[in-house]
């Protein structure tokens, strides 16, 4: 499907509180959990439809994401739309004047995926991520 | 799909410049636009896959949705996940003693979709509306 939320990404000060809501609570299917050292941050994926939503709870208060929830809260943080060609999407951007986080895209080395953000400035404060799946 | 994310609501001050970003930059269609009196905002939903994004611009400065942005920014307003029974769905948080800021569901008579909104308090701050489709 064209322009895929792939995921709709929320900054919680506990998993296991965000779980109850979303999983006990609202129903939906917990797809799994997994920590990351490198942000800092402990993550839980639950299924929403074609899209998941991504649950980031900071496990260090000097981290970007920690310091981001102390400054605005709790709450949707980013938002993940699925492209077919990244390049040539982020090539339109640039065309278009709207301004990129990264220059080049990323590629995580778990799973290929090749990735960038654009800046919230450009978007009316959203934090959106492309994704290119492989 | 289960849960599918119906749509995801953002608050700008200027549709147009909204989509500049969304529509001619990253290249999402516009499937309609539509103005709102009663609630006081002129809409646009660009397709995203399966989901929507819902570009809000306030339309008087006195409404609720007017004095959010004021607030808080322009920026991600609320997400709206699709639930195959509503009224089972709202028992079901209520017995996990989560908040409703509607105590029955509402049914919109454009489209006979029925729709409730959970509280911010009960969901790390985001602001979560339920869909049964008709």
């Amino acid at each position: 499907m064209t322009h895929n939320i792939n995921h709709l990404a929320i900054v919680v000060p506990n998993l296991d509180e965000a779980l109850h809501f979303w999983r006990d609570a609202l129903g939906l299917n917990l797809a799994r959990t997994e920590e990351n050292p490198d942000e800092k941050v402990n993550i839980a994926f639950v299924e929403a439809g074609s899209s998941h939503i991504e649950l980031l709870q900071p496990t260090d208060p000097e981290s970007g994401i920690a310091r981001y929830m102390e400054k605005r809260g709790a709450g949707m943080h980013h938002v993940c739309i699925e492209v077919e060609d990244i390049e040539a999407t982020m090539q339109r951007l640039r065309e278009h004047n709207i301004e990129l986080i990264n220059d080049t895209p990323k590629t995580r080395p778990t799973d290929q995926i090749r990735y960038a953000f654009i800046h919230p400035r450009s978007t009316n404060g959203v934090l959106v991520e492309l994704y290119e799946l492989p």
